[in-house]
């Protein structure tokens, strides 16, 4: 019997880098061997009281449709946070609530692209953008940058050389995931430079805006002459501790851009009510919550970097921000050696389980040396993840 | 200065047909008048206690992400719900959950389709089938059913005379929103002759499944033949009355499929936890919470279907599923008319708001004299409505 076929798009949309990695560790596990799970971006950091609280709390009678833009309390309760943190011009008109980070970046994607059009991002880079690429059919352009110089962007001109009639955009994701980059002002402006002359669009995912360990951030909302050229990309998944509630949002001065992806909005109807609810209580309790998560990620950052220094071979710059450091192995194929990790190797019935390089590329052939380490656990596990 | 534009993707997507309307209910509202809301989809029946009961309950400290395939206690859920509505050859591989139904459309669109591929449906169809082929790049091609015959399915040669080397599947929706037909299985016969003819999918919106007053609900699922070329569409929203929690599932034999939209769901990480916790246990808790819905949504069928008939010049057929009725007015444009039912319009200070047809049509000039009306209040609110 003939069967249909799945598309092109679907097929070339990559299934998780780490995914390959998953039945290994499932063996491990059944073997007994506890796995320090340093490959995915999941903090072991309480989720604010007041997010709970909020839950437990709710009382409506019907669990009903939200409006489609976000729930009026929850865009105050981000417009007050995005004045909080200097960006005293966005208003809620500015902000489309969304389902995570993960449908602000696909929204975006999609209110800048038709199919086949193009959007230059930085390699490594967060390994879920090619995904959304693919669905929504455009071509992500990835311009190098290197491990010696710790990630930062590269020069001006390598990036323009990779501009063409069918490019829209160019997509920043700082602090960065997967290298831990801090992206400085003066790279940002030539960003900027970039994107007034050839006219295009800059989406910057900023999720880790908080975790940062020295420097400062320099968001995209921060510069005047990009206010219709501007759209952030954020989540609360991360700043929170709530990756499980799906709550982000798109924030753009482009009316143009919020009409469109409030449209987009409109076809999936709404985000999660009982969500939105939560995450404006924990939005309202303030900021105060950062700073001694912020303390607890400098520590394990240390913790981390300092112990990857002593393994003989192994290279790394000290990250700046978010909470991954990505690492370059003396090792000819990081697969393979990530796979080894979990089939043959462990120290007193331990072992760890990072995030293999090349997912995070686009360009074959790239990564094959390095890994992603997510420092989300405590110290005390990762110095013990780092001994095995 | 230069701005740049948004995509010929974002300009194309339709705004919600209904949101034109809304700056003049806000204006009715600010007047005074009562707006009997028969435009959304939006039921006033309360949430299973079930439901609130697990939100409530939730007592986990990280509110962490979920499997990418969905939490494993709801995907048994389902299985478990699929199960006793008679598809007992559903295994928890062959679901996918997903943020609300609409994301199992969009991604089993995405599945099956690259851009510039074609899904055929049938007008008047759900309006946002239109935003969600936008978004995927591709071309829904309608086929026109008639107000005359219920909005029954055309004859086959008239499907498959718009079937062309592009077309991958075939998008049906029983009980239809925003018709209410309900489709026999002779019916759905055709549909299939015509998939395994041209070897295509045939992907099959189900969720009104217990809405059903006359006759009965054949499901794709029901079709061994069917097996490699089905994909169920599916959502808790109106079954349980959790529209705001956005839980849903894609659920097909195709493994393909499933791996596609996996893929898919991987990119995106996750759908809500506490959601699919709560869904669960709202699943859990048995269909008896059904009958007594199904007997309200019975009576205010006929509630409104024969306060329809009093009217003159209304026509419509009686509606044996869903909680929608498409009727026929006797005006030239019922976009004019639904905006003079809120400008000019009211009795005793309240008026009624209705969706008009065009929105609900992918062929211009169509459905200029019809409106969806949708049952979701109760009968003596239904009867004032009427009344104005």
């Amino acid at each position: 019997m003939d069967v249909p076929s799945i598309s092109e798009r679907g097929r070339a949309t990559p299934p998780s880098p780490i995914r390959k990695l998953v039945p290994y560790a499932e063996a491990a596990k059944a073997r007994g061997v506890k796995i320090y799970h340093l490959n995915i971006g999941q903090p072991d950091i309480p989720t604010p009281p007041e997010f709970f609280e909020a839950v437990h709390r709710f009382d409506g009678k019907v669990l009903a449709y939200g409006h489609s833009k976000g729930l009026a309390s929850f865009l105050r309760s981000l417009k007050d946070y995005y004045c909080r943190v200097g960006y005293t011009h966005i208003e809620t008109e500015d902000i489309v609530a969304t389902t995570g980070g993960s449908e602000a970046v696909i929204f975006a994607m999609m209110a800048i692209t038709s199919p086949d059009d193009e959007i230059i991002t930085f390699e490594p880079f967060y390994t879920n953008y090619n995904g959304f690429a693919h669905m929504a059919g455009i071509t992500l352009v990835p311009v190098g940058t290197d491990p010696e110089t710790g990630y930062h962007l590269p020069p001006r001109e390598r990036i323009e050389a990779k501009i063409t009639p069918r490019t829209k955009g160019i997509l920043l994701c700082t602090p960065n995931n997967p290298t831990g980059t801090v992206y400085r002002r003066e790279e940002i402006e030539e960003i900027e430079e970039l994107v007034l002359r050839h006219n295009l669009f800059v989406l910057s995912d900023e999720v880790y805006r908080e975790f940062v360990y020295e420097g400062e951030h320099t968001s995209i909302l921060s510069f005047p002459r990009l206010m219709q050229h501007a759209v952030l990309l954020d989540s609360l998944s991360k700043r929170y501790s709530v990756c499980g509630a799906r709550v982000g949002c798109v924030v753009s001065k482009n009316s143009d851009v919020v009409e469109t992806i409030l449209k987009f909005g409109q076809a999936r109807l709404c985000s999660a009510t009982l969500e939105q609810v939560a995450a404006s209580a924990a939005v309202d309790a303030g900021d105060k919550y950062f700073e001694k998560m912020i303390r607890e990620y400098k520590l394990r950052r240390d913790t981390v970097f300092n112990g990857l220094l002593e393994i003989p071979g192994v290279t790394c710059k000290r990250p700046k921000g978010a909470f991954y450091v990505m690492t370059t192995f003396p090792v000819d194929d990081i697969e393979d050696f990530s796979r080894w990790l979990l089939t043959d190797f462990d120290v007193g019935g331990e072992t760890t389980m990072i995030a293999p390089g090349p997912g995070f590329y686009a360009t074959p052939g790239k990564g094959m040396r390095e890994a992603r380490i997510a420092y989300v656990l405590n110290a005390d596990d990762l110095k013990k993840s780092k001994a095995v």
